[in-house]
């Protein structure tokens, strides 16, 4: 999507020199555009365990680079596939809860080992990771014309804006481009609907007021920010037409991980009779999960994360204390939102109820 | 309550010169303890409206004290009670939402107007604050007592530490000591019970992880920090034995108007089966109020409490800007939560059901 009218990836391959890939640094967002240089799989491990980049698409494409990465950097005296194998264990651990990592990951091996010539791994792997980006964006674009069918059909009946909720950042910036929860909204702006988006914060790490606004509104979407707190007062007062969300890794059975706060919206959305809806690329389900409740690890991240705040002051970034010192913090990522309160999975190959016959109908050799 | 391990009220008419009413002014807790002087109808307004004092029972007896201030600084060629009535006109403006400021100033005119001369409008004035202060900490006082008897059932069923849930500060810097809905916790510690607190940190003013999560910490409460959108997370994994919240304006059938957010919370307590409690001190209870989703006006406050958070950095207090500075924001400060979502409310009459039936069963007079 465009920056200042300029179009970007969140992450592409350097166009002069191969041997580094290059990313948005999400951390300084909205108030810095850095672009930095990755030239190793360490260094891609800081970037996404560190959140550099993050949403469960990029990470699986920045895996995907950090795998060609591995191909550049292979000492010439090693068993060349042993250390991929190496490599991939350092991705994998870099975030739990994303299946796509692990999906990405293991495509990767699978290209870059059993060749006969460091040139071939590399080649293949390069090949691949590019697959995996372009495979992201055609998902991400066929799940925005689906998900602007429902928003037209709410726009017809109520002849007036669409307000859409949305929470986290499932946006470009979460992908490679376009996003997944954002692609509807984009693909309703290209086909001229009349819409505005909730954006909710999303604390503790504010993905929606730091990257969800700032990317709407760098593409000219009327947009309101609203604190995590507010999305049941503007649900029971028909201020939200439909909820659309991102998700981390989505059972077999239709139950979604996703951002902390997620379960929350669904329950409001639920009982103010509310559409909530989530952008599922396939390789986001895990179709060998079958109860995320008993099954899914839920990441915890660094307790400063909620006593600390971060933004800008004095046109420096900075980060503020918003509690005792002395106060003890715990600091869930995800939560997991039951079937029962989705209205529906849109995926790359339609949209289904989330259920296995819903998910397994429109992917039946999984 | 304790601070440093000394007794303070929020509240207090100055020890050595009774024309200034002294207050803490939270805007700077946790990391400063700054006291105020209070010495105008018309700072008592900026105090209230500024939160500098905050909470549905503290904004009554500040508004109680600002009429006793009007009564020390009434011209003496001022008709008298005309000049009650604009101070009165005054402060009932400050904020909308919470019922127990007109209570209070409805109370207070009624002693000061009326009267052969300053000196007895003053000194009515000065007793009717005093009790108002006074019979606020006894309400508290007999919350304090019925909610703790729950969490001893729960103990005593559980046999471990109970874990209590609360949203923003309902605390005694919300009232003029022990709070509403930490009444039940600070008389549990007292008791000898096993507890531990959830704040959570209540956005966009932080009043959970600023206010509340100071108070338990200087009163010696286990408690634990965690980002408004946890909430639901925790109660998924029973985490949470019982959510008590305070109230800044009850219906007469039950229906709760608190802090922005409480709604998600009760939504989520119900959704996992875990008993809700809304700390309800009479003077909070509308009883001319049938349908508060019709008739209640929710205060919409300033967008940059959405848009900036403020906390200490390099030991100073800052706000920082945590969007896009053009990106839009909307502020609502509370939401209403519906009496079927309710276990039950905690008055001073007794624990009774969110319904026109509990509710004039405790208080048959109205």
């Amino acid at each position: 999507m465009n920056i200042k009218g300029k179009h970007y990836k969140t992450i592409w391959l350097h166009p002069n020199n191969e041997n580094i890939v290059q990313i948005i640094d999400q951390r300084w967002l909205p108030h810095q555009l850095v672009i930095a240089d990755i030239k190793s799989v360490d260094e891609m491990c800081t970037a996404i365990k560190d959140m550099w980049v993050r949403g469960a698409p990029l990470i699986g494409a920045a895996a995907a680079w950090g795998m060609y990465l591995a191909t550049v950097e292979v000492p010439a005296s090693c068993a060349r596939d042993f250390f991929f194998e190496e490599c991939y264990g350092k991705l994998l651990k870099t975030r739990p809860t994303a299946v796509n990592l692990k999906w990405a990951l293991d495509e990767m091996l699978k290209s870059i080992t059993g060749n006969d010539s460091i040139i071939e791994s590399r080649w293949y792997g390069k090949t691949r990771a590019e697959w995996i980006s372009a495979d992201d964006i055609k998902v991400n674009e066929q799940i925005g014309n689906l998900g602007a069918q429902l928003i037209q059909e709410i726009a017809a009946k109520k002849n007036g804006v669409v307000n859409i909720l949305t929470h986290c950042n499932a946006g470009w910036l979460a992908t490679v481009d376009r996003g997944t929860a954002t692609a509807p909204i984009y693909k309703a702006k290209e086909l001229g609907l009349p819409i505005h988006v909730y954006v909710s914060e999303t604390r503790p790490r504010n993905q929606g007021a730091q990257l969800t606004a700032w990317e709407l509104l760098e593409n000219d979407i009327p947009h309101t920010l609203i604190v995590d707190n507010a999305a049941g007062h503007l649900m029971q007062n028909n201020l939200v037409d439909i909820v659309i969300v991102g998700t981390d890794r989505t059972s077999r059975t239709g139950d979604v991980a996703n951002k902390i706060g997620t379960y929350l919206k669904a329950l409001a959305a639920f009982d103010n009779n509310i559409p909530f809806y989530v952008a599922a690329p396939s390789s986001s389900i895990d179709f060998n999960m079958r109860n995320a409740f008993k099954e899914l690890i839920i990441e915890e991240r660094n307790p400063d994360e909620v006593k600390y705040v971060q933004g800008l002051e004095n046109n420096q970034i900075k980060q503020v204390l918003i509690a005792p010192e002395a106060t003890p913090a715990i600091n869930y990522a995800f939560d997991i939102t039951p079937a029962k309160l989705i209205t529906g999975l849109i995926t790359e190959n339609g949209i289904c109820a989330a259920n296995e016959i819903g998910i397994t109908g429109l992917f039946p050799g999984k």
